[in-house]
């Protein structure tokens, strides 16, 4: 079947080709009678411009916060398989009302539960993990013209019960449909305009990133900057799924054209138009505490014996640094979220000193994380060193540092942070916009 | 296995054996989350004492109109089968609540949507009829131990879209669920106590019944006793499922005999125990509008000629009467709802008058309906002349009448109806509790 293919400047023809896209709405884009209205027009124009498109929405704004409320009321524990029949509502009655406003914008369009595709998952209720996505429901009605809606944020397990991904899983669900049916871009609409390379609240210089790659995304997004669900980026890096994300606070009827090139694109091909800054981005996260055991014994085993007790007690631990062993004791220090530096102080007196031995714990409540991160770093020297100069011509002391491949972070005093952002991101050159490497 | 029998007088037997009951709870009995633990305990009650239980609950009062009505915001005529995937919902989220509250009283349980079962319907959305139900996966939750929760008002059709039985279609759900697992009995929970021998707020000497017959019950459900579902009594009536009507309101732990023979027990049975009154309830519609078209030419199909075009609109007629022919033309009258009055005379003026032919349309909008029903008509003459003296002792003018096996219904002027019902409930001894056969 040919659909109509239409033109948005009058003789022109259009620059793109007939394409399979998803779109993804967020809980806000969908939060009322009126924004659903608009998701559908902006949907009904990809659609009248000859592409096909699967929409995965996200439940109404506030509504599964609802739903978890109720159950929460009734059980202070609430058992998983439960939560998931009851949570999954959401997003199934979101999907149906935008089918019917597409259907009212003149659009066929059909919207399925995660079972109905289906999208297969694990059995861990509340946090499942999706293992399959089956394309042939999806593809017999985008073949027959429809626009086609699926759930975000749930599955089915092998036994048949109804699961849900956790907490902004339908990024997830998005992008794992994307590869599903081998769309050519994942259009994730939210209310930011894209990535940006910092907080503009706490640089006003900040830019947004016309393309970013997905190994940087991912720093980023585990560091802090919570554009995307770092699940889904993962994703989208597995299975080589161009994801966009961009505003869906923009007129929905703009020109397609315009909108096929706003926002952020997130790749996997560090192509000629990669831009060619060398540290693409300032990450930040404020709520960190830092803990160090003086002179613990350096014997094989010492990380495990400290750390192990940590994370059996559910406490995420971030950062980890260990000293060079001096006469036979080292300086063990990790960071952890502030909101469970009591717990684990508290842990480590009562089980892990006792055990390891230490001669001191020393810990600071009020510290930052600050991240460079850029796929360039893999092939310039010295970036490293101008972070760190940087921050001393502050006056910014550094207490810990990490690498990886793409990203170099420090903890500072917290009461340093945005200074040492500020500084950061106007000295990798990051309030202008890059030259493209061709 | 074995369940755990619990006697409720100290050191007595229970009466009753170890049995497979459905319990279903209408919207107001599950509407806050103080009524769905009363729920909750009420049902913990029944399992606490042996029998094996199946709960079909209906959706929190307001969810179905909540959801149906943004449905409705964005589109005037919303396509049923999306309609369908949004109320769907209501039952889904309750029935998972439901399930949480029953483990917080410790008592195993685990709910399922109408596809999980499945419940298999027609593809008639908004209207579907159930086709079968598959018994294994309740029976295995059972046979664990489980409390099983089927949500109320929804299936699936064969293509595996969703599909709703229409309103009050929990009821059918409940009973079609007893039917498929065989149950002893299917409690249907509500806001009143059982079914009166008429409507107690016109007279106020009406009595609770404790045992109906399903086809008096169909006869009362049709004619407005609007107790239970008219499908729902039909499948009863089909499946010889003992449906038992009581109320939600008491105390969830008052004593399990006591609640075994409360309410209405609505039975196949006729067996010694049921009442000895010939008549068992009085019956009564407000709503009626009569239209009578006079002189009609007296000819083959002539009834076809006037309620095809009625029906092809939509219009539901209820009573239908055709006088003997006189000189070749006959009277012919039926009634319609009220409501629908002014179409369906607009519709006899435009089309039916000028393609049949007749003298003059006479119609009456303010008209009542009056019936008396009961199984014990069929084996005593003069109960139609006892209700036709007893009307014309109070004055009250008969219009139309209409008889059938076990109902006799008249069409009086409806400012007599209330007279009339009293007038009948009174000459039937139905305000005196009766004698049983034994």
């Amino acid at each position: 079947m040919v659909l109509p293919v239409t033109t948005f400047a009058a003789g022109s023809q259009p620059e793109y080709e007939m394409s399979l896209i998803v779109h993804k709405y967020g809980g806000t884009s969908m939060g009322s009678v009126e924004r659903i209205r608009n998701v559908a027009r902006r949907v009904a124009k990809w659609h009248a411009a000859g592409h096909q498109v699967v929409v995965v929405p996200s439940a109404m704004a506030g509504e599964t916060n609802r739903l978890l409320g109720l159950a929460r009321e009734i059980s202070p524990q609430p058992d998983g398989r439960e939560l998931d029949m009851i949570a999954a509502t959401g997003e199934q009655a979101s999907s149906g009302l935008l089918a019917i406003a597409l259907q009212a914008e003149g659009v066929p369009a059909r919207s399925y539960a995660g079972w109905q595709v289906p999208v297969r998952t694990d059995s861990s209720f509340t946090k499942a993990r999706i293992s399959s996505i089956d394309d042939a429901r999806i593809r017999g009605d985008l073949d027959a013209g429809r626009v086609v809606i699926v759930t975000g944020f749930q599955g089915i397990d092998p036994e048949g019960h109804i699961t849900t991904l956790g907490r902004g899983g339908s990024d997830t669900s998005a992008v794992a449909v994307a590869a599903a049916i081998k769309a050519d871009e994942c259009l994730i609409y939210t209310d930011v305009d894209g990535v940006y390379t910092t907080d503009p609240r706490v640089v006003p210089e900040a830019r947004r990133m016309a393309v970013v790659s997905f190994e940087e995304m991912l720093e980023m997004a585990s560091l802090g900057s919570k554009v995307l669900q770092i699940r889904s980026v993962e994703f989208a890096g597995k299975y080589r799924v161009p994801v966009r994300v961009l505003s869906s606070l923009t007129d929905p009827l703009i020109p397609l054209d315009e909108e096929m090139v706003s926002g952020t694109l997130i790749t996997f091909e560090e192509d000629e138009k990669m831009e060619a800054a060398v540290v693409s981005g300032i990450a930040f996260s404020r709520d960190e505490a830092k803990i160090t055991l003086l002179a613990v014994p350096d014997k094989p085993g010492i990380a495990f014996s400290i750390l192990g007790p940590v994370a059996a007690a559910n406490i995420d631990v971030d950062m980890i640094v260990q000293n060079q062993s001096v006469a036979g004791t080292t300086d063990f220090s990790f960071t952890v979220n502030r909101n469970e530096f009591a717990r684990a102080v508290e842990l480590l007196k009562r089980e892990v000193i006792p055990a390891v031995g230490a001669r001191e714990l020393s810990t600071d409540e009020k510290v930052a994380k600050v991240s460079i991160v850029g796929i360039g770093m893999r092939s310039h020297v010295g970036v490293a060193s101008l972070m760190f100069q940087t921050l001393s011509q502050e006056g910014i002391n550094i207490q810990m540092i990490s690498t990886s491949e793409i990203k170099t972070s420090v903890i500072i005093d917290d009461k340093y942070m945005e200074l040492g952002v500020r500084a950061l991101h106007k000295a990798f050159g990051l309030d202008q916009a890059p030259a493209a490497k061709e």
